[in-house]
């Protein structure tokens, strides 16, 4: 017998309900531009493909928060993929600081120049994906906003074969409320195309 | 120095890269019916929180498949969380069954009642998101789906103190290619509110 939780019940926290079930969550950890050129980096973990083809990746900003308006002012966004060595980095840089001041600044995060955009990427992360802002979506208390993703930029050494290779990648991901899941332990399985193909 | 890869390309295959990139990924094991009573249950990993308050969930569908179909039908849809006992099944009930087939039935899979939607829900899994249609977003070759979560269901067996707890759920992730993540391995790290809170 479950237990049923109707998320119109004043008693009921779908929020806090949902970060524990829809788990584990993938990491855009977000650099992005002021229109003044100030930096901003965030982690957002409402993050997802929108759409394969073109590429158009998703991220929901929770509140109006700096990312979103940096994103409206300037049109582009860097998401930059942590790694396990960026465990406590990127947790402190999801404190609330002032929005004229740079993260990677006040936390020592080194950053460098992208490909594609404006926007700096963080030097020591895999890999990034450099977004033009394709459209916002204004839902309830949050905003859904797409990028289109005009480059994908991979540090060599994780790619094997021309491929991210996971391991090397070493994901981080977010779990519910202070919780954070360490790289997965990877299994492949075979995927059947057809039904017949199921053994 | 980073390999560059330009969206653009014809030599890029975005599609493989962000798929092997923004991991790990959690599933969506999406129950429908079509119009005519059809069951239908397909794993979706381009799943996420749209909105917090009111919450929202989104998925996308590459191309037309038999879950849009139904739920621009009917409406409704219910996003079943799978564990790690469910990895076979999943994997198999992606396999490309015709509309008129009900994946549940072919591969055994028993399904139950939901509380609030037509749609049944799996009934071993650990929890359910009873979800309306919301929207749909017509994207390239993709359709981002986003569905009003009207009530979730949790086994009490994964509940510690009211709260769904991450080593019971046991979530299964999805990566690039045909690989899949076990349940992470979790740390806690408290998060600062304030700057002045890093240590």
């Amino acid at each position: 017998m479950r237990t049923v939780l109707r998320t119109d019940s004043d008693d009921v926290d779908a929020y806090r309900l949902l970060t524990a079930l829809v788990v584990p969550r993938p990491i855009a950890w977000i650099s992005s531009l002021s229109a003044d050129g100030v930096g901003n980096l965030a982690p957002h973990s409402f993050f997802s493909v929108a759409c394969a083809d073109p590429p158009i990746v998703s991220f929901t900003s929770v509140g109006r928060k700096d990312t979103l308006a940096n994103v409206m002012a300037t049109g582009e966004f860097v998401v930059n993929i942590a790694s396990r060595e960026h465990l406590e980095v990127i947790n402190n840089s999801s404190a609330r600081f002032a929005a004229d001041v740079d993260e990677a600044d006040a936390l020592g995060i080194a950053m460098e120049p992208s490909a594609h955009v404006s926007t700096p990427r963080v030097a020591s992360s895999p890999a990034s994906l450099e977004c033009r802002l394709h459209s916002t979506h204004d839902l309830g208390n949050s905003v859904l906003v797409l990028g289109d993703v005009l480059a994908i930029t991979v540090d060599p050494d994780v790619m094997v074969d021309g491929h991210p290779e996971i391991e090397r990648l070493a994901p981080l991901s977010r779990l519910g409320r202070d919780e954070w899941g360490l790289p997965p332990e990877v299994t492949a399985v075979p995927r059947p195309r057809r039904p017949e193909d199921i053994t």
